[in-house]
């Protein structure tokens, strides 16, 4: 968090200045806005958050609801979510509230008595340290909260409009405002009244049976055969040893069960798998009892028992493995003639099972995938075309989710007596513990995906996918940083320089010539696409790392391009500068080449591309896809 | 945090249920209250929340200033503190936006050029590991701001009554609210009105100018000569490379800064040493101008210079190394024989130098010191003669803390040319580090604290200091924790029960034997000082600490005395069972004996007594000294 360079400030420094539409932001939904997202699911409060941060920005953001989610819904929060809650500001805050899972534990049935579970194994959660972020469990209205409170505490002040239904809409590409929306109140004393409001975008997180999805003509595509499931949050007390354990358990007859532990040291999720159906027994199946399912429990259990004392929420519920037949309102011919105007994200796009705890991890990063690159076409900074690709990299991430939920699922609901090894199913989890984390989204190249051209230069950043951190020494205050987690959802784009060997103070090298381009030249990207009156780095975070010990390094003998300078005090910004050495080495550990290399993140932390320090073309053309001079 | 076991909890878990005083609180200062606390300084507001977990207390907490303090004062935080916000509820939050203090860096002349200084030594902040807790530096403001939020989320829902000062007080012991004081508004539409408040007790934060400590009849004693200081927190551009890294700074003939980095990356506060002085002279170096301050710090800077853009504050102030003659109002003659109503805390009590960044630490020890003994004996857990404890504690703690830190500013002001090696200072702060990080305290035998008989079952646990906390497996997730951050500031008494090496399931070993006595006989301390109709671990936290690995302990196995029942569902708490082993053995890292021992920690954290598995009348002994058994 850096603060106080624009004056004192005194109160939590969480707590941005309100500007733009966030002074005064009317309580009464305007008739025209930039930005209209429909829902207040994971998806859409993370583009809520996310745009707040541009209070030139006009959003309002509906929720049916009265007032907040209060139970219930998804709970699992992969690595690559919390890594998430880091850039928005609250990873720590939630971790410490949240359930934190370190071990899975399988139970089958007892060979020599198979009617008893037994523990066969225990497969530790992240056992390859693919992430230093946590895998917890929270209740998803918490995760709401926080992205909300965000969107509150940002310079827009962006709040829900609760008690409002979205309705239908229009699209006419020739108005300013192209989306025309009719919205419905259906609570408070306007109960009823249907208005009609303009927006420049639409943005639709409004769920599996999502209004905005039907409104654009889209469906779900996918198996007609559904999944049910019974779901209870119980307080209860029992002899099942591994209560506060995440656990598959599988029984001889009975079914099984996944077992999620939750916040609070009390709390447990238990899914009982009630098997497949077709939809014509989903009526049927959504009959079944509370009763039932704590009976269905208790068998699967045996010879442990519950003694239930409180069910906090339950639910019995099926779903099938489906995809959104498109996810803005382009049709497929027309992709790349004509601009979208309204999207569809989150379980809007994609349904699946609850047993990989996916959704609500792969919501929040459709919403921020698209939310940066609508900040960036409303604010003049990126063509309109960069909105293609919203649609071009979530659709290929959600297919990939369905794929691998579907092989889980039924992994997890296969009887005992299929498997080969009763094991096989945790050696599985194990093998593939890089997708339910988070970590397996590599997008293609495109205008903001780079080519492979010069992947060998660090080979430990793959271009496409997240920007993996490690530590380095901050020169300023000589202190170890994780470099990924200073990368916050603030729209920038982050240029990591890692130099060559020479000293800082030595000039005429690749890293001091690339550092005076940068800075200088008329037709470098950060001259061109950095506006004349703002913050020198208010487009391009440009960081140094150095070979160097950091006590070989003093910020006076480093390029100026690495130590911007900050409106209005024109203060001189040193902690930018970092140091591999001491014990570590960044560079070792991410492979980066000793002759050095640039590492060009995007605003969503995925890593856009690797370049020599002598590229100069190369990182004119790039960016010239995708971002506009400014004026 | 552990929640939900008295129902769902939907909302921010950290916001505990109004209850008692808190629901319905009063905007009137009423005529008669439990406690008045004056001031909303460090130790004050630690008071204000403590006692607000305990809402049948009825609390008030007066402060002059019309709202919160904006900034200034003190900044330094040492980890004994942040160990101390972890109690709290709050460590995570304020260091994610405090600086984070992780080496310092020594200056002096240059032998070759003395009229320029250069660094001559690098010291890390905690080489020896003494705490997992940071040295951190933030606005005193923000600690205020979180110590006060936590009074607010508390069942107590204590707020400060702003605006109003203490005027002055009487006690009469025979009366049931013994303290009169009489308070004035002076700000507000009640601003000259004088009004006449009764307490049971009155405790006074109101700093080194306390109108309480006045009215009690005490003053500070002790050197008459003042040290000057002018005091900067600044914003600038400079060529010194270390200014966002805590210096210490001498110069071969300007004098002496403290540098004092600070949150946010670009705020460091700079203490200019003005030299020793008489109180006649102090009206005079009150003058010293900010411009002066400046000219001098560029002066001692050279050749580096401070290009100033902002000051965020400044100040120019005295300060002499002085004692309080009392810390209650017991007079010495009457320790023991008289109850004290009314006592005072922090720089009421002892000022002193702020070159240690001492002053707010202890500060906020007295008041938790203070305010748990006056919640047990408010709520009749404990006899009144708790309460002589915090003078006899404290007063040793103050004049320690005068001691070092005459020594070290001392030692800070002296020339360069009077040490006979310029590397000696970072030799005497890296040897005396225990004491600023605030670990050095240590209270001698009294009624809460044991003797040293059995210390030897627990070397690593010296009783009187504050219980080091260490890793160990929590049984129920799995998942390694440290034990100590686990201790609440919840006014409970922390039992750690470290096994012998018997199986969990074994019965008729020293541990079993022991948590058979300890849950249900009926003079044990648990039976005999636990309410009936309440949590089983209301009043003792027990916990229990196995040898074995994780693996080899089921909750199913472990004894009743471990599992604490909890309100209203009768849910069995199976979180307070560790395992050592698995790499990690509290037992080798604290010396405890294999064949077990009881660890008993009063609720501030401080070692109260180590007891073998065998004690059961010196248990009885013990508690009895401070403990009132329930009706």
């Amino acid at each position: 968090m850096q603060f106080h360079h624009r004056g004192y400030v005194s109160e939590d420094p969480r707590i941005k200045a309100a500007a733009g539409h966030g002074i005064n932001r009317s309580a009464e939904i305007p008739d025209e806005m930039d930005v209209l997202i429909v829902g207040t699911g994971p998806a859409a409060v993370t583009v809520a958050a996310q745009l707040s941060h541009f209070p030139s920005i006009n959003v309002r953001i509906l929720e049916r609801r009265e007032g907040r989610l209060t139970q219930g819904q998804a709970d699992g929060i992969q690595a690559r979510s919390v890594e998430t809650f880091q850039a928005f500001g609250f990873a720590n805050a939630i971790v410490d509230e949240a359930y934190r899972n370190v071990e899975m534990c399988f139970w089958k049935p007892d060979d020599q008595h198979p009617e008893n579970i037994v523990r066969v194994s225990r497969v530790p959660d992240d056992a390859h340290g693919v992430s230093e972020f946590p895998h917890i469990y929270v209740n998803q209205s918490r995760v709401l909260d926080y992205f909300l409170s965000c969107a509150e505490k940002s310079p827009g002040r962006i709040v829900p409009d609760y008690g409002i239904e979205f309705v239908d809409l229009t699209i006419d590409d020739s108005h300013e405002y192209p989306v025309t929306a009719r919205i419905k109140y259906i609570a408070g004393p306007r109960t009823g009244e249907v208005r009609t409001v303009r927006a420049k975008y639409l943005v639709g997180g409004d769920g599996a049976r999502s209004n905005v999805r039907a409104a654009l003509g889209h469906k779900l595509e996918g198996d007609a055969s559904l999944h049910a499931w019974g779901v209870i949050d119980v307080l209860c007390n029992t002899d099942f040893p591994d209560f506060q354990v995440k656990c598959s358990i599988q029984s001889h007859s009975a079914g099984n069960i996944l077992l999620i532990p939750r916040e609070g040291g009390y709390l447990s999720r238990l899914y009982v798998d009630l098997g497949n159906l077709d939809e014509n027994d989903a009526g049927e199946i959504r009959n079944t009892s509370l009763d039932e399912i704590i009976r269905r429990a208790n068998a699967i259990l045996h010879p442990y028992s519950l003694d239930v004392k409180s069910i906090a929420w339950w639910s019995v519920y099926e779903v099938a493995h489906r995809v959104t037949t498109g996810f803005d309102n382009v049709p497929a011919e027309r992709i790349g003639q004509q601009h979208p105007r309204a999207f569809i994200m989150g379980d809007a796009c994609h349904t699946h099972s609850a047993k990989a705890g996916q959704g609500m991890n792969v919501s929040i990063q459709d919403g921020w995938n698209l939310s940066w690159k609508l900040a960036a076409v409303l604010e003049g900074r990126a063509p309109k075309s960069l909105l293609d690709t919203y649609s071009s990299e979530r659709r290929v991430i959600a297919q990939d989710l369905i794929n691998f939920d579907k092989e889980w699922s039924t992994l997890m609901a296969r009887p005992v007596d299929e498997w080969d090894d009763p094991q096989d199913l945790a050696r599985w989890y194990e093998k593939t513990i890089e997708f339910p984390m988070g970590f397996m989204t590599q997008y293609p190249k495109n205008q903001i995906v780079a080519g492979l051209e010069h992947q060998h230069l660090a080979v430990g950043f793959p271009i496409g996918k997240r920007f993996k951190s490690t530590e380095v020494m901050r020169r300023a205050d000589n202190r170890w940083r994780q470099l990924g987690h200073l990368h916050e959802a603030d729209g920038r784009w982050r240029v990591y320089v890692f130099a060559d060997g020479a000293a800082p103070a030595t000039t005429g090298t690749p890293t001091a010539d690339f550092a005076q381009w940068w800075l200088n030249d008329a037709e470098s990207p950060r001259t061109k696409y950095s506006p004349l009156n703002g913050d020198t780095d208010v487009v391009f975070d440009t960081k140094v790392i150095y070979q160097q010990d950091y006590t070989e390094v003093e910020p006076g003998h480093v390029p100026a391009a690495f130590k911007p300078i900050k409106t209005p005090f024109g203060l001189i910004d040193v902690n930018q500068i970092f140091a591999s050495g001491h014990g570590r080495d960044i560079f070792r550990d991410r492979e980066i080449d000793k002759a050095g290399a640039i590492v060009i993140v995007r605003p969503d932390q995925y890593v856009s591309g690797v370049f020599p320090l002598s590229a100069r073309e190369e990182l004119k053309a790039f960016f010239a896809q995708h971002m506009l001079p400014m004026k």
